[in-house]
């Protein structure tokens, strides 16, 4: 049963964009979320006091993003023993929410080791709680570190590529503090580059069909103070040809074990473009996005998402008449060629930015070093 | 003082979308327009019985396009003088409707000095409204058969290219008979190419921000019977990496004399695309388009258009909430670069389809000849 309430979001600083927090007011622990499907429009956020009503957030998008489903799986966990529900029902349930996505499983995994470990060796379900709760906090943590090592290395990259300052940054998507326990991937890098006064302009691609950089990106980037501009995702050519981009910088939904990166739909034709351009094409993720046992970009499935993505528009503020939900923009009937997700091949890819280092060139030995010696630092 | 009034469009077959076409019903002659700012929800003809309300239809782009807007002045010249009205003051208020349509004032020019030199030759307004209405049909014909043998010309460079037929086309924008006195200029050529069984598949570009390619070149394509699928103008990529792209046909703006070309923006990355996969991309436009007094692609000037059509929707079915009558998609405050069009280097271009013929490769002498050519064969 979802037990949710909305309050309004606090004004914060940008390190402390309220994503997803853990509290104990006197009435019992919580798990609160900024809830994504209002941005940006309204910052308001989500009270879970179980497990459903996590499962309920997860399912609804109000909390999206890799890296972020994996604190929320492994917090849901926390939630259910410190509640006293049955925790391995609530594990299942979470697991189960968005079954494709693997951090929310691996998250939700965490925390119910954790769990487990801990009734087996004290016999006590209030000593188990606080090992979960703690196995939780050490995800987030770790997440959080990784973002920051990851915005070190790309910010000292950029500096290397382009001694001058003053970057002007392309980025796609959102990669920011939404997606992820610190403040994310290449949005951090640019952030990073905000902060020391040398980002000249953030260039946020709209990214259709779902407009994650108008929404969420441009949401990021003014709460952070950063000198940002937004633009159709075909704009970008003109910004090339212009002279105007320094560096494309983009997060990764997956790379191969040849540096083939998946990356939202969109991310191709801009390393594309940059190459075309003589312009660095920066990939930031962490180590876990290197997937070994996808051997090269052809191994990548490339989920289709439904159409009605593309041949309607969803906003709060209009009537639905079409189909998927939304405003029909296309004639009815309209079929939609609409991937998730396009695939960058590693000769495009100037480098890998993630937190034990930068990979550049992109091959597949230095990949499979970097994740052995990844492996061979077990996280906390 | 406005005087229109909707109908119900009819279905006609794909060669008759009636786009513009002047009557003669027993109350007096009219000039009919297909309101294109219904499309594609709604077909709804605009009856325009004097030519302020045609200034009000292309005011509020109900027609809207270079050469229907030529056509649609020039009838409004023979309108004015069939009704009886001022027809200097009507062909001032034409011109003036939107002021940077090159084609609608020489469109309005025509019209007007066909009527004056009928009126000084013969004294008799009745005589000039004929000969303003004849200059009229003769404009109107003059760009259907310059469509025709545009497509003619480009069908025989596509089965030159490809010769196996079953030709998938990627197009950008709107180029159909929405725009033209007749099919248009890329849509139609994939038209001829449909009508003779070659054309496998229509790759239709949405065309952020306006999302023409959604709102009507689907519209067209359906309605012509094509197997068409829509796609965000980023999904390209993906296309062309998975070699389903066998040729790109897109209109022009301006073309200038080195063979650069503006066209809406997302031209030049498909250009880019095209170029990096080895596939051909083809530009179509009557000699017109090709201005020799714009030296270069750094000549011509790029108008930017207001940012909230990038950060704001406009839907008939959304409560307008944002600045610019839309429903927002970015951050209030969201500043965006929004380019109307690109510039495509000619190195980029395989070939330019005029009614003239095939310039390829596209080069400044080839151009000034095909001009040279076409002013040698004066307007009927």
């Amino acid at each position: 049963m979802a037990d949710q309430q909305a309050r309004p979001g606090e004004d914060k600083r940008p390190s402390e964009i309220p994503v997803i927090r853990w509290e104990e007011p006197p009435e019992g622990p919580v798990l609160i979320l900024l809830d994504q499907t209002r941005l940006p429009s309204e910052e308001v956020e989500l009270v879970c006091t179980d497990a459903s009503a996590l499962v309920e957030a997860i399912r609804s998008l109000a909390v999206r993003g890799a890296p972020v489903l994996g604190i929320a799986g492994a917090y849901g966990v926390a939630l259910a023993a410190a509640r006293g529900f049955d925790v391995d029902e609530a594990a299942e349930a979470l697991e189960s929410a968005r079954p494709t996505a693997v951090n929310l499983s691996l998250g939700v995994r965490r925390g119910l080791a954790a769990y487990r470990d801990a009734l087996a060796a004290t016999g006590d379900p209030t000593a188990a709680a606080t090992a979960a709760l703690a196995s939780a906090q050490a995800l987030h943590r770790e997440d959080a570190e990784a973002s920051a090592r990851m915005a070190a290395h790309g910010l000292a990259l950029l500096d290397e590529l382009m001694p001058g300052g003053g970057h002007r940054v392309l980025t796609h998507c959102n990669t920011g503090a939404l997606v992820s326990g610190g403040e994310g991937t290449a949005f951090a890098v640019a952030l990073a580059a905000h902060r020391v006064g040398r980002l000249r302009r953030l260039w946020v691609d709209e990214t259709r069909p779902l407009l994650q950089g108008a929404r969420l990106t441009a949401w990021e980037a003014a709460r952070c103070g950063m000198a940002y501009t937004l633009l159709t995702d075909s704009a970008a050519g003109s910004l090339f040809a212009a002279g105007e981009v320094d560096a494309v910088l983009i997060g990764a939904d997956r790379i191969a074990a040849d540096g083939s990166v998946a990356n939202k739909v969109g991310s191709y034709p801009l390393a594309v473009l940059a190459r075309y351009h003589h312009v660095p094409f920066i990939v930031v993720a962490p180590v876990t996005t290197i997937d070994p046992d996808t051997p090269d970009g052809a191994s990548i499935e490339v989920e289709q998402r439904p159409g009605f993505e593309v041949t309607e528009i969803l906003t709060p503020q209009a009537t639905a008449v079409g189909g998927g939900g939304g405003v029909p923009l296309a004639p009815l009937g309209t079929q939609a060629y609409n991937p998730a997700f396009d695939v960058t091949p590693p000769e495009l890819v100037t480098a890998i930015v993630t937190e034990e280092g930068v990979v550049s060139p992109v091959t597949p030995e230095v990949l499979a070093a970097l994740c052995a010696k990844a492996r061979a630092t077990p996280a906390v």
